[in-house]
């Protein structure tokens, strides 16, 4: 990696520093380790407050939740939509939480842009420019997941798009790439992740449940992806995973979360990372 | 898989007999080998037109072009959009051809649509499932290409969302999937191909161009993928390829496609395919 | 690829014209395609001896069968080994077939040399250098199956191992390569085969029963290796599928193999390639 | 992963508690984090003595270095064979080192036998079930890298073949699987690492070197191996890299391997991992 890359503004050799962006109040890609958590999707009010309640007592500032979904087959839960981004806000405002939330489609950015703070691009959009190019012209941070199937070059360059475009608050997002092996569903890259770290002055955080897909992994992985140099985590969390419309495999029980938290911050503190967080009184698993 | 598919629609037991596309008076999927050839991006007017006099010469039947191009990087040459499908529908006119060029977002739909005879779902959006829901609502024949990360199954469930849709003129087309192995740009899957014939009764063609990345191996490719049970081919060929502004490495010379026709042609006729051309009385490259 | 290849003796480079191997009076390489057939495992005399007499009635002229079988668990069946050599011989003498039989380790060598017209290099072995180099110094061709994660290069230093040995009676064998889609069992690299052929004098053939697993695709995927160039094929077949020992869903039934013969001599006059068969007057499935 | 795994000596199921392996009086598996260090290939008295001394001066108790080395290419540099094993055992004498070095073919078994504390197998013979079975029935550890090809199934089966020869000594180790990301050499599964931990009792430690081709990135692969729950390192280092007779790219410089020590330490604390090292007075890069 002598030459030039193909990538201008999304590398080290155009800015030395690490970005930090700001989102909700917090600086992501600076001393503090970031932690997004929530559902895979949003299912109905008593779902999302019951983890909303739980994420935010134990000191994590950022919800996830997928009120749009892009679900392999038609027949699948296709996401709550616009009364999922109402119910987003809700827990938003009830527990002064960030939210980050995916656009699927340029047709919804209108619709989802009031209700994010973070605006979130699916590995599925990695690689369509049309979208990254108006995507870059929006004012608000964006979370760029890696394309499962794209090289740390073509994540560089899809970046390039959005920082080309105006927009220079863009974290990236490992998420696990396809390989032969479907042991997990995906192969996390913590060698990608530490070369995007290396290659670009972007913040990069990791997202252990779309990469393996299998909740006795999650721990494991996220520590890696922390000491591999992550700047944060999404980690999704059901109150009740057995019954989740989507991807209930791989997401956290409430109190296997928690259970994870003293891991966190020792590894967090060896990487010279600020991290805190609080224990919960009493665990309402649904 | 001897147990129920996950689409329904898309697959043979719900239509047992093959689909037959008809596009510009074309049947696609009956007896008749479809070609679609042409450049990989429009440049400008003379290319187009010394490419699609010849192709329309050989007697090919439709002309490819792209008019919006999605690139990896930002910097790469992005299209002439809509001058690029006027020049597309001059070709079009002049020659009698049908057109197949990429609607690469759902934004560009209806500036697209009166150009295009078969609208191109790109690989990078076979898996962009709110946009396959509204390009389902279509009235014209639709070519979905394999996303090179899509197993054969998820291919499937994307022409079910294309189906579920209302449209039924849905084209399949592999076109190489990532893999290891660098020595060509994809890997072209035509064990995926015959399987895709054999789970539905959509036509299924093939795309050596995209699939090889370099003009060596179109010859041997094209071949295989007619064996292999292929309703049609599509080919980049450009009468100047080392002048082109994309793609140049896969893209045939003129001459090197004629001199293609008469194995295409001997292959088709042993697979009990229609195939007819016509020589060229000049070859111009540029 | 217009730099130097790292290879030198395998390359068309060195040697413009197509190396043609002599085994059991058989020329591979040249006018005529090679046909092997026959089970994965030998397992016993009148299993091998039916399927021996099959094969040999439809004027096939090679056996293939496995005496000491690599099986990915231990609690699999092995193969019959000594015994099964034996049976290989018996059936060779009888039907007057060449034997194609894998050597899998280098301590086995001597053991099953007398047994073998042509010697098979398994796919896990070849990067086993150590065993290339041995190898290289037998009087006998050898077939050399390309490695599940070989690029097209690695395969040829591979045979570039045996070349330098001074056995210069190497056959290619391309048996499919592992990707993240598991629809089939590998990919059969059709295009892969193609770039060997061009890239070196080599004769290649295709396994299209290893690449696929599965004996619904083994016409489709057949005939596009021929079409890709092929210079032979090598096909499972077995008297009673079902009941196999190992690899059963990829076997063909013996009237399957009959029934794709007429499609095999199209392809293959398509091709200019000469194959001759005879009908069976009765098929004996077990 | 509900159903009975296809391995049983190897499963968690058969043995909860984990195996400890004990070579050269050190316990692998157990509370203390294992490093081995060396240069990918033993290349004379020198290099190896000085690389020797700092490795142990630094306090680590194991040196890897390749005597016979499995090259892609017969034009390279193939090792000093028996030449390098007698270094190998000078420099494990003089600063009272475990050797871990490769049997690269079982006829070399009886040569190497000797000389090594651990017996490598090399990614490329896990699946040479063959050379396993053997290999079984020796006496001192193994350790066998994980296959590039190969699932964890796979190789959790490759270990069962040495468990039922009667050899339980054995440690695995993830050296990065194939995929189609070029960026590093192999893609590092730390998931795949952590998986192998929850399913088999035996150990596995990584190798974050031959993982990503990169010294740049060796540091962060090895924080994230430790986090992930790995019970050690092996790692390439040289006293002049530049110089290195092969894998020169992903050898580390003697000083960055010591800078390296602080970071293993504060890792190996937060997952509760023995860790001691001493400083260097003086760093030698050749």
């Amino acid at each position: 990696m002598t030459q030039e890359p193909k990538y201008k503004l999304a590398s080290r050799q155009w800015k030395k520093n690490n970005t930090v962006v700001t989102a909700k109040d917090c600086q992501i890609g600076g001393d503090e380790l970031l932690l997004i958590a929530g559902p895979c999707a949003v299912e109905n009010e008593q779902q999302l407050d019951q983890i909303a309640s739980f994420v935010s007592g134990l000191g994590i500032k950022f919800l996830r939740g997928g009120a749009y979904k892009p679900r392999t087959s038609p027949y699948n839960f296709q996401g709550l939509q616009k009364e999922g981004l109402e119910l987003l806000k809700q827990a938003s405002d009830r527990y002064n939480l960030g939210i980050v939330t995916e656009v699927m489609d340029l047709s919804l950015l209108d619709t989802v842009y009031p209700y994010t703070d973070i605006i979130q691009i699916g590995s599925r959009n990695m690689k369509n420019y049309h979208f990254l190019k108006e995507l870059g012209k929006t004012d608000k941070p964006i979370m760029l997941k890696r394309g499962m199937d794209a090289t740390v070059e073509e994540w560089l360059l899809a970046a390039e798009y959005l920082l080309l475009g105006g927009n220079d608050q863009v974290i990236l997002c490992e998420r696990g790439i396809r390989t032969f092996d479907t042991s997990n569903r995906n192969t996390l890259d913590v060698a990608g992740l530490a070369l995007a770290k290396e290659l670009s002055h972007l913040p990069v955080i990791s997202d252990p449940s779309q990469a393996t897909g299998n909740r006795n992994l999650i721990r494991a992985t996220s520590l890696a992806s922390i000491a591999a140099g992550a700047d944060g985590l999404m980690i999704e969390v059901h109150n009740n995973p057995t019954d989740a419309l989507s991807d209930g495999p791989q997401s956290l029980y409430l109190d296997q979360l928690q259970d994870m938290m003293p891991d966190l911050a020792r590894i967090a503190a060896a990487m010279n990372k600020t991290f805190s967080w609080q224990k919960q009184p009493e665990i309402i698993n649904a």
